[in-house]
């Protein structure tokens, strides 16, 4: 059996497609963001500007959230030394539960190491609690959630993204006392659109189904008190099930669910994904608990973050780019193709110092490989500027396409 | 549909089954481990000792570490702001692989957000590399060894503990051409038990296996530099891929795996939950960083480890107590029934401050409920004789089994 020969297949496809991901190295400096400094494959360092990170609001040097991380080493040491059962709970993952549950007006919220293990392991317990539960899950759900749905081979339904009359079709074909499950996102994160909270929450009470949302591209950003789409909407008390992350807007690392009491309480005692696993460094959970309570308060960022993101895509248009726009503050600028999505992420990387990642299949759809940028509070007008004329150099350069393409 | 009573069902099972479980809220004060502050549900703090900790070696108050996290906050802020390919590799995440792919004497080393998922992702990610791949994995194997290889429904063949005739048998009546791969641990963690390393690299190789070892008890505190079970009996290049963690030993947070270039490239590529997940805080990677090389030469604290648990065991032996010795750190005092084993918890914790968690079904196999002790470098003299004589007064008012079950 020749393992290496197999694996030199996998990797060659990879290769031949034009999705070999290469990572770039860098190091944020805080107190600087959005600088960094990249460590060049010569070895060399090199200022750049990131515009493709998840830290959407700066929230990762914040002082408050820095000061509660040192303050926590000094009190509690590194690590919680335990899985949440066997001696690794602690008061910080306490409180940042009570912390979460108040957020989205819940009686419970979970932690877990990741929002992709909230998504995967809650996802996957579900149909243990409720026998033959159906989940119906949008065709563009996060791969966290389809490897949950799809884990245990339980029955699931995928209804077209976004499509409304597609998923009554699918609910109205499911025997009337089938417990059921509509799993979706507030905001798709490739595209930057909205899901139909509201009107799937129509869907769900018409058809006795629970819901599911995650809103790892909202919290922090979204509603009067950060808590997503479904609160500036005015809707969290008609989802069942909220997944967050503390590691985008929040700044920090962690994902969480909040939901009911009783819910909590069964995901906690069956999970493995939640159970057999170290928690959360007490440094983490207490920078978390900073970042989101100062996010409760802080409308002034969440305003600016959308400014920035209209200023950008408002130049960017201008200029005939491409982009989608669905008014949230994510910039995916379509290139479709992979090799010259790759080139122009390389170029503004080595002449521009500006790194935005190539997004690529499997990430997006083969055909829409794109470049993704994620404006934040602190990108100022001068690192707008020096990228919206690097593009503009970089795409009559490529003799690419403008207008005909815009949103 | 009624959905809670569907919860109320399950939850109800745990509580009818005596495994229905609470929290015990403590925080741990760095500096004074083991020692801790409980905080009782009726809201009093009170001061304990944890006596069922993973931070074996109490790395996770070491300066060290502790220092390397704080430089790291200051230098780099909270979290790493992205996922590994987007904007999250630092100089951090490239130096703790570095540091994993040299302890294990690899090509390279990949992390992942904990060894749980490290676990879970490698293995429901080889067969898509290895087609026809057949997983032999011990009937012991950790839950998240178990969830990876069943996530995919691929093939898989279950041999009993250790038993090397079980696992011959079944990989001759494999066809001598299909992939395959052996999957077990060096130390089982509820019993502490050692896997037969070496037959098994043997068997692999007369069977052109793959092999898959998961450490995650073992790194840090057994080898010369601390890799391990594998390192210590000199076999570590005879296994494929080594699975460890950065949660226990090494006081911190994380799991990776350490193979060669191709496996790890590949895995890397093709893994959702690698691909998908913000990665480790630079915090976190650095204070991992710091212990693991650390740990490369305190050869002190290992042994320190193995005198303490051997003076517990030998305590704990010369009073009939029902403990299992197979020689390694851990220290099992089995029960063998849920309800008194939460008893003996609730007692120890309530009034001697000793803070031991019950471990039950399904963590372990139902009539062998146990206390799980884990004595460290920071278990002194005096910390042990408490304990020791606690458990003798409770053994006595409880009039529970001696000598006749001792290992």
């Amino acid at each position: 059996m020749d393992y290496i020969a197999h694996l030199d297949t996998a990797i060659g496809r990879l290769h031949e497609e034009g999705r070999y991901r290469t990572f770039i190295d860098i190091e944020r400096r805080r107190g600087h963001f959005p600088h960094a400094v990249w460590r060049h494959p010569d070895g060399s360092e090199r200022p750049v500007t990131v515009w493709c990170g998840n830290d959407y609001l700066g929230m990762g040097q914040h002082p408050v959230v820095l000061e509660a991380m040192h303050e926590a080493i000094d009190a509690a040491g590194a690590g919680s030394g335990g899985t949440r059962n066997i001696s690794g709970t602690t008061v910080y993952h306490k409180a940042l539960e009570a912390e979460l549950a108040d957020l989205h007006g819940k009686e419970a919220a979970l932690l877990f190491t990741s929002a992709y293990i909230a998504n995967d392991a809650t996802l996957s317990t579900l149909p243990k609690l409720f026998p033959g539960l159906v989940i119906l899950s949008d065709e563009l759900n996060h791969a966290s959630m389809i490897e949950g749905i799809r884990r245990n081979g339980g029955a699931k339904r995928i209804f077209r993204h976004n499509d409304l009359d597609h998923l009554r079709e699918l609910l109205e074909a499911l025997p009337a006392d089938a417990p059921k499950l509509i799993a979706f996102e507030s905001i798709y994160s490739m595209d930057g659109d909205f899901g139909p909270v509201e009107a799937i929450c129509d869907l769900a009470d018409e058809f006795g189904a629970l819901t599911y949302i995650d809103e790892v591209h909202a919290v922090g950003m979204y509603g009067p008190r950060g808590a997503g789409v479904a609160e500036r909407d005015r809707l969290m008390h008609r989802i069942d099930i909220i997944n967050g992350t503390l590691a985008k807007a929040y700044g920090v690392m962690g994902g969480y669910i909040a939901t009911n009491a009783k819910m909590a309480d069964a995901i906690r005692s069956y999970a493995p994904g939640f159970i057999f696993t170290t928690s959360l460094p007490p440094a983490v959970a207490a920078g978390a608990v900073a970042s989101v309570k100062h996010l409760k308060r802080d409308q002034a960022l969440r305003d600016d973050h959308q400014t920035q993101a209209k200023v950008l895509k408002t130049r960017l248009k201008g200029l005939g780019m491409p982009i989608i726009d669905h008014g949230s503050h994510i910039v995916p600028l379509i290139v479709g193709d992979p090799v010259h999505t790759k080139m122009l992420s390389d170029m503004l990387l080595e002449d521009h110092g500006i790194y935005v990642q190539p997004i690529n299949f499997p990430t997006v759809p083969r055909g829409t490989e794109r470049l993704r940028f994620t404006p934040s509070p602190v990108h100022g007008p001068g690192e707008i500027s020096a990228l919206v004329k690097a593009l503009d150099a970089l795409w009559s350069h490529c003799a690419l396409n403008r207008a005909e393409l815009a949103g």
